[in-house]
């Protein structure tokens, strides 16, 4: 299964924010998807991501004073991506080597989704029960 | 592969707080520990479990305020587990269907470990790297 057939599935809309957003923004936007992380654009170049893990290691070591950081001070700016043609297991490895939950599926640098850890666990699910039925069928017939 | 296995692979040590503690002392507990959730008891009881989307979400709704809030006031109550005998499909599952990362393993009352949803992706990882080498064994055998 590749990340282009997740994609499919869960659609490629990807919200962003700009690098001047605070911190106590990126909560609200969060809440508001049910998401976990959020892109950073520059203009239309990605330039970081930000997730939910970040708000509380901010918060952490800067107390309330935090939620008024700015995504710039706080996002992921090397942000290691995937393209469509990559592979489920190949994601896997890149989100457990890196340990971060989400990852941006960038080609030529246009963002074209985002990937996260729960819908690569949901797929693997789905693959597993698949493959299931295939073997019964296959003992059955 | 089971719950038990992978336990015995990252340890049984978990963290715990009182449901008295604030948001802003979780956020530090888990920066401290590198990790994502704690389980909150109540003297020897488990009552609840706490993550950094749950401080996330209270931040979003309640600002900085938030931060002051208490465990018991913002924690997911009906605690989901699992147990040592059951197996990594299973706790798959049960964070799919809940969407949630974060599963304690719990038996008879008794608070045995914690499982994140990268502990499953690292063991699924693992897992299929090692049914390949027996494949390959197979093949050139």
């Amino acid at each position: 299964m590749s990340v282009s057939e997740i994609l499919g599935g869960k659609g490629d809309n990807v919200i962003t924010v700009s690098p001047e957003t605070s911190l106590v923004e990126v909560a609200k936007i969060l809440a508001k998807h049910k998401i976990g992380a959020l892109v950073a654009k520059d203009g239309s170049e990605v330039c970081g991501i930000v997730s939910e893990r970040d708000i509380v290691r901010h918060i952490a070591s800067d107390g309330a004073e935090a939620l008024q950081h700015t995504v710039g001070q706080c996002m992921t700016k090397a942000v290691i991506s995937c393209t469509r043609a990559d592979t489920i297991d190949t994601v896997m490895e890149k989100m457990t080597a890196g340990r971060f939950r989400h990852l941006p599926v960038i080609e030529d640098g246009e963002l074209l989704g985002i990937i996260s850890i729960g819908d690569v666990v949901k797929r693997k699910i789905e693959q597993a029960e698949r493959d299931a039925e295939d073997l019964k069928r296959y003992i059955a017939s």
